[in-house]
């Protein structure tokens, strides 16, 4: 007799023939009785239901972060008050192609954790499936690192745009697209905010398989 | 009796009393005696040592990319073979902070792998083993995040100094110093292949982690 698959520890308790047939042939009497007794056969099932819900919440706000990220990038767009006759001073997001992928990845990302929502309701109904857990694990690892790329590929480049570099004589721009650079600082935030949520959700999915046994 | 708690499924039968004392008081020969055969004790610890063997060999190579990473950064340096009265020519890997910030990631990341080897061997010693392989998985979802993040920002600069932007007014430097950004760009390579063996590592313990029952 096995214990049963889905991880509960099963209670096996044998007991002992009674011993009252003195004196008499007792051939049938002496087979063991075996009573399983499956008292304590759920007794993490709460323990994990919770690691599920928090795993659907992580991943509503990691949806929340990651729509901002995309929104807040997609509508960067800033013309300076200023023109002179051949040219007027215009900064959109897709005039640096480290933005448009910014902004590719962060949408990538929230369509991403959407579809990911009913995978994790399905560990919600039912806390012991490994499956979907394992899926989750391993698509989040992927998206995780696809938005952290986009992050720090725009800090790098946001960085620039403040403080510029003299010895590669690029030169600041902040000073004059002042509401750009915040903007995209401010997507650049909640990207790193999805990143680090993703981040939450591998190391639960991770302790929740470790205690998937 | 339970299952011991390293995750093999022990076969349990229970051999009745031999029924040979007929006609005599067995009080005491009616216990049942139980043997715990543990012949399919380890069905799957041939396939998780395997699993385990291979963690290490990608923790190798690993180490292997995440070193070159590093050490070709370092060493990246270039000095123009033409100078003027008061300026020579000179590009230095720290003359861009975001370089500087890629090497000091690539170290530690380095160095974790390197401390994270012993683990890695507990793991093949005892496969059945959770805890080393569950810190792994955290940690290395970790040090992926890091590694990615330095190699993109890298990236991102990289871009910038072979095609530059118009529209920002930063001109690429790549034409000048050849040999420099050839360096940078292998760096950058060699971060990636260390960034996309840690997330083979993640995959790789999250099945064994899922199979750990």
């Amino acid at each position: 007799m096995d214990t049963d698959k889905s991880g509960e520890v099963t209670k096996i308790t044998i007991q002992e023939p009674k011993t009252d047939t003195k004196g008499k042939g007792t051939s049938g009497a002496s087979a063991p009785v075996i009573v399983a007794t499956k008292a304590a056969q759920h007794p993490r099932k709460g323990w994990k239901k919770g690691v599920a819900i928090f795993d659907l919440v992580l991943r509503l706000s990691a949806i929340a972060a990651g729509f901002a990220a995309t929104s807040l990038m997609g509508t960067t767009d800033q013309t300076l008050p200023f023109f002179t006759q051949f040219f007027q001073f215009h900064a959109e997001f897709n005039d640096v192609p480290t933005f448009l992928f910014f902004m590719i990845a962060n949408a990538i990302a929230s369509g991403y954790l959407v579809l990911s929502l009913p995978f994790s309701i399905v560990c919600i109904v039912r806390p012991h499936a490994a499956g979907p857990r394992l899926l989750l694990i391993i698509l989040d690892s992927v998206v995780m690192g696809l938005t952290i790329s986009a992050a720090s590929a725009t800090a790098a480049i946001v960085y620039l745009a403040h403080n510029g570099n003299s010895s590669t004589n690029w030169n600041p721009f902040c000073q004059q697209f002042n509401d750009f650079c915040q903007q995209v600082s401010s997507a650049v935030v909640a990207s790193f905010i999805t990143s680090t949520l993703l981040l939450s959700l591998v190391v639960l999915s991770a302790f929740a398989l470790r205690k998937m046994k």
